[in-house]
């Protein structure tokens, strides 16, 4: 299955196809206990190829998130202006993590892992940073928050957090959609943890 | 000024002082372009001594948080089991992130360099990773939440989030206590973000 050696064009390689052949390798032997090169040989590219598209172990768990960042600003933007800020944020959000219902059990597994691994949840906080700025600018300008004020300061890392940890329930207690988990923490975070 | 070659007893290290020059080279030079041979360079001991205290670049930053997971605990056992769950860990996460006037200096320095660098920020997620369980269990004790709730799985990234993101915008526009943005943030997220 190992591809042959060759000059010139780069070899393809399924993304997809390879991130699910490494998730299946974490969660049977343990995240930490798989290397780069098991991961190649399993996915039957060398791993030079693995490496050129994923450049990190943790790379290999998190692609699927990519687009995620953009994804956020387009639904912020489709929200109608007079929507209040965190309202505005709750919709857009659910909306940009909207996973397709067959992809589910692998989106399932993926969470699990991550919340079992905290160097994993690290990592997705240091890809997730740019959502914080997205979500102040939103409470900034629907809401005329100050832009240096603490509220627009705290406000974006709490809603990344809430809705990620709401995921990884889902993962492990939901039933149907991700989205309902991530709507109910979210509408959690704006009417408050007093409440609970 | 670097320490003479010696077998036995392991070279001792003032841990503060060491953290402190290497802050200021972070600060100097960006926290990337900085190795651990210019901290022990600039620190005067060696490679070696540094990295046996500090197995990371980052444990130069977050080392003075050590004793932070025990503190919120012991803060928290300590909190009249009658007050509700989200006022006795904003109470103990203040009084736990308490930092002596001395050191607002040196606190406002190293939370302006860890908000700057994501990487650092994410080592910090993953260095209290052990908060989240504290806080869970402080609202499934003190107000009969479920222990595998949406509810309990939430609650503690949020608090650390908000929390952690309050101290760096101290940092950067607070006047006086610490604690006071700390509180302030804690408060918010108590009260709900769509009141801001």
């Amino acid at each position: 299955m190992t591809e042959p050696r060759r000059r010139g064009r780069p070899v393809e390689l399924d993304g997809a196809r390879v991130s699910a052949v490494a998730l299946d390798l974490f969660v049977e032997h343990g995240y930490d206990a798989v290397t780069m090169d098991d991961v190649a040989r399993a996915s039957g590219h060398s791993r030079r190829t693995v490496f050129r598209h994923f450049p990190t172990k943790s790379s290999l768990v998190w692609a699927s998130a990519d687009g995620f960042v953009d994804a956020l600003r387009a639904q912020l933007a489709a929200v109608d202006p007079a929507v209040p800020a965190m309202d505005a944020i709750r919709q857009a959000y659910v909306r940009a993590s909207a996973v397709p219902e067959q992809h589910w059990e692998l989106a399932r597994r993926r969470l699990r892992l991550i919340g079992a691994n905290p160097a994993l949840l690290a990592d997705g906080v240091e890809r997730f940073h740019g959502v914080d700025g997205i979500i102040a600018q939103a409470v900034v300008e629907r809401q005329g928050v100050a832009p240096d004020s603490l509220d627009a300061a705290v406000v974006g890392g709490a809603v990344v957090l809430c809705a990620h940890n709401a995921a990884v329930w889902w993962a492990h207690h939901g039933e149907g959609q991700p989205g309902e988990a991530i709507d109910a923490a979210l509408r959690r975070l704006n009417a408050g943890f007093a409440a609970v």
